[in-house]
């Protein structure tokens, strides 16, 4: 019936989904996207923001790779901000709010102009195993539809039970039906599956706020964007505002907790510990008397408000009453109330660093399926098992980012090797090498290799050649350019520097605390020269140069863990039969199956011990 | 919880239930729309389209009172076009294409744009009943909401079951849960309910469609729009294509009809006559070897495809099979299958003519619920009952408009009285004063009643005013200016119509056949004074004009009639006493309970001469 054999079958359509698609579709592969409804791809179900600490990193990547996200991101921008400016560049983040509408409206359009791309709208409800490989799905309507490869990403759709306090309903999300059907095949294969929890806060009706009694976030003076191609810049943005919630609303919140899911023991699957439910925060972090919140709007036009900070799944009339205490939230009208939600996942440690899974090949899962939560983490991992589905397909190498090279590397090897209890969130504190992680480089560190793997298309390319050039030119200026005493001292006292008693570099100059190429362009000699680059060049030779020394230092410890990366094991190694290792190493190992030494390193309950017998056995 | 007592609970964010609520807030009504997801208000669930024969005159006089579909259908537009411009103006119908994105998106932020106006997102699955009047509704998170009065707009989500083959799955729209509750509490409280049907076509990639081998359907040269206020006017336009299917087409779907839910039974409820789906015109018109087939884009920007009037619940494999025989379809991909659905109405004589319910007081029923079908039926409904709801709640007469004065008191008139067996679609025919009800004068019947309402808002009214003011001018000067046979003689013989030997005023020589103003204009004396008019001025002088002796003639026929009209039935009168009327005329009359002798004689089984009894009890 639809009698074309597939390379690559994507079930889902949000950020997971969408970027496996275009991934897939873009090197080349025939690719389906297999939706349960076609209006809703690339829908924001919780926040409608991108980006923020380490995950506007991952934006970057996705997009330094030739994905969609920052495009898509920038487009249906209404506000933008780099996080953390005051800290060193490593930890610079960026962040837009999107246009909730826009943002699906604009994935739609990109997929629909990518080649190679089909779509179907409806519910697979089982998988086509032959031996040990997939070929193909089946629908709630019947349908066989043939693939070489087919990618999950179901989110939270899998038999999605959705909770406002003592009250359930089935779901994928608030309005829309759940999917069922494939974990019970799956686990029926020999797959583990578990419960995760997630939840949403309620959305409210921005014309009964009174945001005078609120701090305004306003966007940058001078916004930035995520995609490095010639995506639109803001000309306008629309605020977002802060405000707090107090002991009053608190102890209505309390007077729920008797009623609450996540309390009562309704809900037992555990939730995204670093984006909990208000009634958690109040019930964990008992000694604090107010909790932030953030005002989001909804879009450009829309009245509707997002209310990050106040998710829940207490009963919903708790949840209004509760906020008619926050300050100016006295009169709120609420349109959806908040909820939490329970899918199943699969422990991520039956996975492959492609996001293949061990068990049945050909088969990858990405996104809320593998235990993550957020946007962006979905997006990277539908990006990697999107390219892996066709490598493979294709016959070609496995494509793995490492841990130093993106923050998608980090996600991943976490994920597989570690596995994870509870949705994984990324933050800049699980990259071990985040100074050579920065969102400002995610172009010069994995352009190149999208590129020649044929997903980058030439003017990305172009691009970072020309921007690599030119910040080693600027680089090289700055490093020949000697600044006399008299030429220099003056500035220096403007910052409370130190005077120099003789001439040095420009780039030496640029290391002092305080010093940055902004000031020293205050010397004509120095401005003539760099005010010819863009902020993104003179950016990366400042940083190049400022952070010269750490940055050295932390290729170097690459290096030193590079020759355990090195260090292969077999695919079919079996850690059982080497008696010296612990019961706990053994049974941990066999499990994970790392590739390398330094993967089998990462693995918690394998000791160091441990490591060095299996260097031993393995002749080293 | 929600401590508002609203004057007005919509339930339901379709066609109907936008109305509905937009009508009752912006009379002053406190106003709640209620729907299952707050991302589809205002969607189009089955064709792109707006207007079209009889309808696009429904969307005028929506328009005309203020109401939103117009306005909307206008900013989403792609394409428009007058249907019939070859007939009289009667039958002058607009019609336009409409972007399926923009046209939700329009709706929604018309709609929030709206005082009074509340929303929320929630299933609505019980009524609160006190006595026999309606005070609330109770929702699937067991929120109690209270309303003075309730209009239900439930669409086909009531029990609403998809059928593709032999495969069903519960839903309101495919993709979306059905709604449930509802009917089986109104049954219980006496209300008769039915099942209907109906169904809607494929989508498919406009990608891989040929267009070459379909006619090409442009939009018309100098659009024009709905409404009656300053809505933008098309600069460009997207195409439609017209292609038909074939005998191999046929065959292949019959080879389906074993397994088609429509002929093996599965499916015992009725759908639209005038839309049915493809198997269902190849059976009920064996003999015609090919079915016109429109094929409409989705949007401005979308490679969705809608293929008009290939409505069908056959199996998915079949429907694709067959549609590859279609000219241009050979690669035809396919998004998302036809379907039909069946989903509860209920019997609408069981409602005043204010579409009230008799059994529930402030219970209103409006749109599909009724057993009608098309959006612009459910609009024009929407309207009525949101106008109702509010005028009972703060005290005011009903508001009703009667069959000579607009299409939509036609289609309420005939709904309540005849009640209707299959979806209810409008028509020309079904218009005793369709010269009256034209798509030109909509204002000029129905602006100025809703203005006195406090709908039609002060520009709208002034605006009619000015129209009404100019169009009389330009027939006054026509009438007044006499031509000379050496003035017009060589016109006529252009036309091929006999000269004059003596004067004649200008009005007369329009009213001759194949003569217009615009030809008239050819003498300057004429052009000189219409042409400082606007074409809708110029329009409404001509056919005031030309169409006078039929239009005078429609308004006796309405004066005659209007006697019956008076003739007022009281409420709670019982034809059962009444010994000399029929049986079956006591029985449907009792049911139906008309208000007035004319409405008496539309009820089908009682006859003039019951009417004659009933002329004589009543005292004349």
């Amino acid at each position: 019936m639809i009698n074309q054999i597939y390379d690559v079958i994507v079930v889902g359509a949000g950020h997971a989904g969408c970027e496996a698609a275009a991934a897939a579709a873009n090197l080349g592969s025939s690719t389906l996207l297999i939706t349960m409804n076609m209006e809703t791809i690339g829908k924001m179900s919780c926040n409608p923001a991108m980006g923020g600490i380490a995950k506007g990193q991952i934006v970057r990547e996705i997009d330094a790779m030739g994905g969609y996200s920052g495009i898509i991101a920038d487009k249906s921008a209404i506000q933008f901000k780099m996080l953390n400016l005051s800290k060193g560049p490593a930890m610079w983040s960026p962040r837009t709010q999107n246009d909730r509408m826009l943002f699906a409206e604009e994935w739609r359009l990109a997929l629909e102009n990518t080649p190679n791309l089909d779509f179907f709208q409806d519910m697979v409800k089982q998988l086509i195993i032959e031996g040990n490989k997939v070929t193909g799905v089946i629908t709630s309507l019947g349908i066989e539809i043939k693939g070489k490869s087919v990618i999950l990403t179901n989110g939270t759709f899998l038999n999605g039970l959705i909770h406002v306090g003592d009250k359930q309903l089935g779901g994928g999300r608030m309005g829309e039906p759940k999917a069922y059907g494939i974990t019970e095949q799956l686990v029926n294969l020999g797959f583990e599956a578990g419960r995760m929890k997630t939840g949403t806060p309620p959305r409210v009706d921005g014309r009964s706020l009174d945001y005078s009694k609120m701090e305004e976030q306003p966007g940058d003076p001078n916004p930035k964007k995520f995609s490095y191609l010639d995506t639109p810049i803001l000309k306008k943005q629309r605020s977002c505002h802060i405000v707090y919630t107090n002991e009053t609303v608190h102890d209505i919140l309390r007077s729920g907790f008797d009623r609450s899911p996540m309390f009562n023991g309704t809900i037992q699957s555990i939730g995204p510990r670093y984006c909990p439910s208000i009634e958690d925060k109040i019930n964990r972090f008992a000694e604090r008397n107010r909790h932030q919140l953030f005002i989001e709007p909804e879009g450009w036009k829309t009245i509707e408000i997002y209310v990050n900070g106040f998710s829940s799944s207490l009963p919903e009339e708790i949840q209004i009453q509760a906020m008619r205490h926050i300050p100016g939230f006295e009169n709120v009208k609420v349109f959806r109330p908040g909820y939490a939600i329970e899918y199943d996942y699969f422990p991520p440690t039956q996975l492959k660093h492609t996001l293949e899974t061990k068990l049945i090949e050909n088969l990858y899962f990405a996104g809320q399926i593998n235990g993550t939560t957020g946007y962006e983490e979905a997006a990277g991992q539908g990006l990697i098992a999107g390219i892996n589905a066709h490598n493979k397909v294709r016959g070609k190498d496995e494509f793995i980012l490492s841990r130093d090279e993106a923050y998608i590397g980090v996600l991943i090897d976490d994920l597989i090797t570690k596995g994870t209890e509870e949705p994984y969130r990324m933050f800049t504190s699980r990259a071990e090498y985040r100074l050579l992680l920065r969102q400002d480089n995610a172009d010069i560190r994995l352009t190149e290799m999208s590129y020649k793997m044929g997903l980058a298309k030439e003017d990305r390319m172009r691009k970072v050649e020309e921007k690599i050039k030119q910040s080693q030119e600027l680089e090289d200026f700055l490093k020949e350019t000697s600044l006399k005493p008299k030429e220099i001292n003056p500035l220096l006292e403007t910052i409370n520097s130190s005077p120099v008693d003789q001439a040095y570099r420009a780039s030496q100059i640029l290391t002092r605390p305080n010093m940055s190429l902004e000031k020293l362009e205050k010397l004509d000699k120095i401005k003539e020269k760099s005010s010819v680059y863009s902020d993104e060049v003179r950016e990366q030779a400042e940083i190049n140069i400022k952070y010269r020394g750490y940055i050295e230092k932390e290729k170097e410890n690459v290096a030193k863990l590079q020759r355990l990366e090195n260090i292969k094991i077999p695919d079919d190694f079996d850690f059982g039969k080497i008696s010296s290792l612990s019961a706990e190493a053994k049974q941990k190992l066999n499990k994970v199956k790392p590739k390398t030494i330094a993967q089998a390193g990462r693995i918690s309950g394998v000791s160091p011990a441990d490591i060095n017998v299996l260097l031993i056995f393995l002749g080293r």
